[in-house]
């Protein structure tokens, strides 16, 4: 137990394993054995899917938690994806008062305003940074103070940047190239923290208190379903790019949602 | 402007004038003159009751604030009447995935239901503090992170602090008398941090932010109304403790809550 | 592992073991198996005695951290006792501008201002709580932003809590009765917090660094020095509050201090 | 009063005018109004040049604040002119334990030696920056958890992103070309927090209070003085970059460090 666990951020310890990130392969097994302190029981009003979600839902709350969303939070998320979806549900659970997303797929944003997006901003790959940074603050009426960055773009971190109010704070989510061109200097000279996530900490006990209490609904995160004989199939959906959340479901008689 | 307003902290400076607090005579009057630095634009979206009701509100906001209340806390509010309530209503805003509510009055404890909260506590004046403390747990199943103290009556802050999770916070938002007895030790050994509010500090930006959003909804706290003329008949209302706000309305012609 | 443990508060949990907290019988002995999750290497360049004063020291961290001293803080240690001491010596290596002690011995001030307090509070029991508060702002030439409670006295609560400006904290180390009559509302008005501190937290690493750095001197802590053998010689003078630290040594051929 | 002023960020408000940062002309002139709230009464013990190095030890003193300097930190400041050494004593009086900064020039590290640095890294244009981290984390046994950047140099941007610690905090203090390239994936899967400043706010009566104190010593950053009536060859010894701070004197009688 290294210093990253005993000050609470067992995240960052180069010991920690993540199930699932390589070496590890995963969990997709009928049996898994896991430490049981970080085993949690599931309480009997929430369903195994939304357990499931509690994955997803975690980078979302760590990400709301690095970027310090609170009442009357205004933030900009970049990208409608899984990640930026499960931070849109995590921000207004949290007092956000108003989220603009922004996508390249129109579907995907559909989906975000179907979640609770105030606004809705459409992306092209060859949208001027600076520029969407002003349709932000045009469509808040004002810069937003935290900036979700999922999508991991080089245009769309600089965008995240030049978007966010002085003494604001940009989150960095979505993970890209090793080497990035940004507006440092902009950023530094307005106070603008940029600040990253490594999975999550200590997400679990909250995530479930969410769930349990109806304040944060996970299950319209969940497209497609398929037994767990199907996986290949369910992967390859995945691949595609198709829907938002697969689902492989170990019990034939559990279908419920 | 003294080293409190400069560090952001502007309701703690001795120079800080709140309108209505003695020796001010407040703005019971068809015109007054404030400080325009601390006038804020009401939108078109809001009602001027809404705006009345943001007084009110900022103190639950700034309770709420101090309490570091987030997403996934549980919550003890102690004493249903409108600062009691006004808690509630943030408290939820801000995350919080349970909320027990305490009050002398069945009435009360109906209002606060109303507005949300997910377990009432009736207390009585002889209850034991220790005692109280152990139901509030059972409650929640486990001792709340946060409570927020609103009665100022001695047994309700023993009992707060007694409540309280190790490491959690108690926020003293009622006003009792000059000295407590209070179980100290307990709190200090348990890191139990104990916290007041004066007033409070930058809400209206975002109070306004959550009504326009409709994510706080302050209009079921109006109870009664009366016109500017009847002023003496309100201040009868509210002294008699009946309902909740009571209103006073300068437009004849406006009396839409 | 629990939620304190996994969160970075391991000496909130109830299943914590601090040694010689009984239960435990401590570790009065030639050999010792403690859990090598909280042992650490002390560098080649400290000495034994400066080793065994790290436990003493972590009080004075905690209780300077939970207060959250730092740069220009002005600093009221109330007890000149060891760990009064060891708060007035961490209290200036984080960056206190000034500390103002007090203390009801004349020789215990005297070793405060050895240590490095700049201004000594000599105090009587019969002494009215307001008005040392008084004396404290005089003294600073204004009230400090801090204060540290290491008697458990009632009047000296009382006392920090006067002492204290508007906005700032009062920590609670020392231990008294279960019950204490404060003057909470004036804590609470003017914002002053209330923090008890349980022993200490992830302060090893930083006590080692602090005085392999040659940033804090504990050395002259040790008035008196004892072989193991003498064991009972050494509670003795301890009991009887002769000196500041009583050393055991394990070692005949170690006397260096 | 905009919401920057009064949530304690006056910095950053767009109507903030520092002096001497254009369009202001400064105040070098005999005379000079300022406004009152920013205006601080020098102590009797302190000297003019001490007064007058408040501001550039301001700039330190806000960079280390936004790093989260405390006790037991471990520092890497990159660049020893005036701005990297104001930081390097701000960082030893905020508690820092360790401190390595580095150079191009042998002369720069010299001074900052004799300032308190522990440990002196040369660096060369060409030098690596993944290899400077090891470098770094070579001399002080593991990697920093604060760096701060003074020279806006990229590669030294880069190293400071490397060296850092997960979980740490990188200060960019210097001030480089618009537009960045920087491991932002590898600080942000590792949470490195990447902070700007700009000057500085609620400095100066920190600043004051620590050289009254005399825990800060800046008078060994003065290297060169001359009387108003030279200014124009202050400012060429400034340019051709001699020394450290140039002093212009406005009193031929005082001429007292």
């Amino acid at each position: 137990m290294d210093e990253f666990f005993k000050s609470g951020h067992y995240n960052l310890s180069p010991t920690v394993l993540f199930c699932a990130t390589p070496p590890d392969d995963g969990n997709l097994s009928r049996y898994y054995k896991h430490n049981a302190n970080f085993c949690y029981k599931l309480p009997d009003t929430l369903t195994f899917e939304e357990g499931a979600l509690i994955e997803p839902l975690s980078v979302g709350i760590h990400a709301c938690r690095r970027a310090g969303v609170t009442l009357g939070s205004s933030v900009l998320i970049c990208g409608a994806g899984p990640i930026g979806l499960v931070s849109l549900l995590v921000a207004k659970a949290m007092g956000a008062s108003q989220v603009v997303i922004s996508d390249l797929s129109a579907e995907r944003l559909a989906k975000a305003k179907e979640l609770g997006a105030d606004f809705l901003l459409p992306v092209k790959r060859e949208d001027v940074p600076q520029e969407m940074a002003r349709r932000v603050e045009g469509m808040l009426g004002g810069q937003p103070q935290i900036s979700i960055e999922c999508t991991g773009v080089e245009s769309s971190i600089q965008t995240a940047i030049y978007a966010t109010r002085s003494g604001g704070v940009v989150v960095l989510v979505g993970l890209g190239e090793e080497m990035t061109r940004a507006p440092l200097l902009n950023a530094a000279i307005r106070e603008v923290d940029i600040r990253g996530v490594f999975r999550y900490c200590n997400t679990w006990p909250t995530a479930i208190a969410m769930l349990a209490s109806k304040h944060i609904n996970v299950k319209p995160l969940v497209t497609h379903r398929f037994m767990l004989e199907q996986a290949v199939e369910a992967f390859d959906t995945a691949r595609q790019g198709l829907g938002i959340k697969v689902m492989l479901k170990c019990d034939k008689n559990d279908q419920k949602p």
